[in-house]
């Protein structure tokens, strides 16, 4: 059922305004992805540091606040959630799957499906963090364990994916 | 904030029920990860065939639900989410993680880390159809993007674990 949120305003509202409050946290994660050079001499190094900023960017407290906020609300406000996923989600995987196109452009990744590509660079990172902060109510990582899981999920995609 | 569920039960006490009564289903995913077979002459036909099975499980509408409404009041009751992950959530990936241990000691799989093998088979497949799911308030597959879904993930994985 639709409340109402701090003064007064529908809950609807409320969640609308944080969503669009973090613009700038999704275009910095877009930004974050688009950055990787293709014709650098080290690509999987360049690959496992933006594995641990995509990580770190995704497992902040206030990112994993509204995801848990936007999931809550995303049954009662179907739109908002939709929109948040296009704008959001969907973005900055787009966004992955164009570095992986040129990447693979310069013979740096091998993958004809850039798109399936960054999905499963996320989904390898991000699926048992991002699980455990939304089922214990808060992040339950340490640095070492993002480090950790870094670690092995670029690992199992450049198996895939070099 | 707390809540009062229907005919007046605390919110708490409704989901603690509603998740007790999901011991079935998670004991069915569990058997479902433990059936596979270590002396096939089809490994990769066999994950397929899992991988395909574990996202029609995952993805079921009242799977879907539950796992919602834990993540919405996992910030007000930590304890349940908490109870949630580990008896369901993390028992299915132990038990994923033991079928791949027997799979590499039988060469049909290559890993030496069976627990991060399980959470990359896991996150590779549900990422996306779970993320959509959760941030439009309702599934959003049909069952041919569930076995695109199915198709690349398993790819991958292979591609990284044989």
């Amino acid at each position: 059922m639709p409340g109402t949120g701090p003064r007064g305003r529908p809950a609807g509202q409320l969640v609308a305004e944080i969503v669009l409050a973090t613009t700038d946290q999704i275009d910095g994660m877009a930004d974050l992805v688009a950055r990787i050079p293709a014709d650098a001499d080290t690509p999987e190094e360049n690959l496992a540091h933006l594995a641990r900023q995509f990580l770190a960017a995704f497992t902040q407290p206030q990112v994993l606040q509204l995801r848990r906020l936007v999931i809550a609300n995303a049954d009662t406000f179907p739109e908002l959630g939709a929109n948040w996923y296009e704008q959001g989600f969907e973005r900055v995987l787009a966004t992955l799957a164009a570095t992986f196109q040129r990447l693979a452009d310069h013979g740096q990744l091998q993958t004809d499906e850039p798109l399936p590509a960054a999905n499963h660079f996320s989904g390898l990172l991000l699926w048992i963090p991002v699980n455990k902060a939304m089922f214990h109510g808060s992040p339950q990582h340490t640095e070492a364990e993002l480090d950790h899981y870094a670690t092995a999920g670029i690992r199992t995609f450049l198996a895939a994916y070099r």
